[in-house]
Parts: structure tokens; C-alpha cells; sequence
């Protein structure tokens, strides 16, 4: 039995996806994968998410330079779930979100309000030209 | 403006969640919440996510005793997902999977196959009487 065939892919036929990073074991970013983008992902080593705005394999760092090195593919207890190990290359420390900060989730919840509580590393618009 | 209006809720209302150990980093787990979860997560500082199987809310432990204190909630920079940092207690090391492990992504690819790489800490039996 093939590997992909035991992940429960979702009505869309998507699986989330975690990215956490090697040795900070930061998360860095939550996406979604078909089939054809875990496939992807495995044979290159490098993270190849599916984009649902664009309905389209996204491989990540294409425009950014961004790309993530995989260093392990996991799969939780449901088989609903893939949690991906990377190490973010193109820049140090390693950019993973669109914003030019380290990790997505730069949001805190304080006092009742979202705060960003994590720098820009780099401007966006020098990012994406 | 309230917080929660400012989350991304999915079709059906719900937001993914992603578990993550304070001090190790450890990912331990992937959920869903509706407005009521998140709200009652951050008025208990527990974890309390929707069960989608039980169409409920699911306080983390109920049955268990593995109750997940919660220190930190963020939020993506989509506004569509969210992490929280958290203790996971009940046991020691912290279990959070059903399956009586550490974290529900114990399961990695190996030479085209899925193997469970992380130890059973408790009987699930045992757990869940």
C-alpha cells in the first residue's frame, strides 16, 4: 500500500500542514497539500504546498526565494494531519511569512487584543518585486 | 471591535488549532474550535476545542485528566488559524494523543512507509476507563 494512500485526505482532498523548524522547533506556518503536493514534497525534499486561492501546487519560496529544506514528514494519530520538519532558507533568520517575519504566527492575544509581537525582518515589498 | 470577531471562522464556523508544549516546542497536537471554544480557552486558560465527530464542545481532559493549561494564544497572519502555547498535564511527561503518547505526530515517513517513532506512555486503556 502506498504511503499517500494511508493519509485521510478531506472532502477537498487536502490535508493540513504544520511547518516547524529544525532545532528551534519554531512553528512557522500552517498550509494545506493534495496529494500531488506531499508526492511533491518527499521526492524534491523541499515543501511543496497547494495553494486553495490560487487552486494550484505552490512551491514554497517560488517568488520569495523562501524555500524550506524537509528534513522529515510526520503524520498524526488521525492520518488527517502532516506536520513537516524544515529548515527556512533565503535569509537568517529564516523567513516564512509573507509579512518578512520568522513565523506566521506573530499575533498575541493580550488585554483582549491581537498584538504583533514579532519583528519584520525584511520589507515585504523587497521580497516580492 | 471583540477579538473574536476579527478570527477568519472556516464555512462551518471553525478555526484550525494547533497545540504546542511551552519550553520544548513540541507540537503535540491539531484541532478545531468554534467562537465558543476559543472564548471559553482563553476565559479558563484551558484548552477547549469543537469535536467535530461529537458535533461539541470538547474541554481537553474531560475524560482523560490530560487538562492543557493554556499561557499563549496567536493568531496567523491570515487570521485563520491558531496557536496556543501550553502545559499539558495529567502525566508526566505530558500526554496528549488518545493513544497514550507524548504527541499525536508520532508517525514518520521512512523509506516510504509510516512508523510510529515515539514511545506509549500510558496504556490508552488505562487512560480512558
Amino acid at each position: 500500500m502506498n504511503w499517500l494512500d494511508q493519509v485521510k485526505w478531506d472532502a477537498s482532498g487536502l490535508v493540513p500542514v504544520i511547518a516547524q523548524e529544525q532545532g528551534s522547533n519554531d512553528v512557522l506556518m500552517f498550509a494545506w497539500m493534495n496529494r500531488e503536493a506531499l508526492g511533491k514534497t518527499a521526492e524534491l525534499g523541499r515543501a511543496v504546498y497547494f495553494s486553495r486561492s490560487r487552486n494550484k501546487l505552490w512551491f514554497k519560496g517560488e517568488e520569495s526565494g523562501h524555500v524550506q529544506t524537509v528534513h522529515e514528514i510526520r503524520l498524526d494519530c488521525d492520518n488527517d494531519v502532516v506536520l513537516l520538519k524544515v529548515t527556512q532558507l533565503g535569509h537568517e533568520p529564516g523567513i516564512a511569512c509573507h509579512t518578512g517575519r520568522h513565523s506566521c504566527f506573530f499575533s498575541k492575544l493580550e488585554d483582549g487584543q491581537w498584538s504583533a509581537v514579532e519583528p519584520v525582518l525584511k520589507d515585504p515589498e523587497s521580497i516580492y518585486k
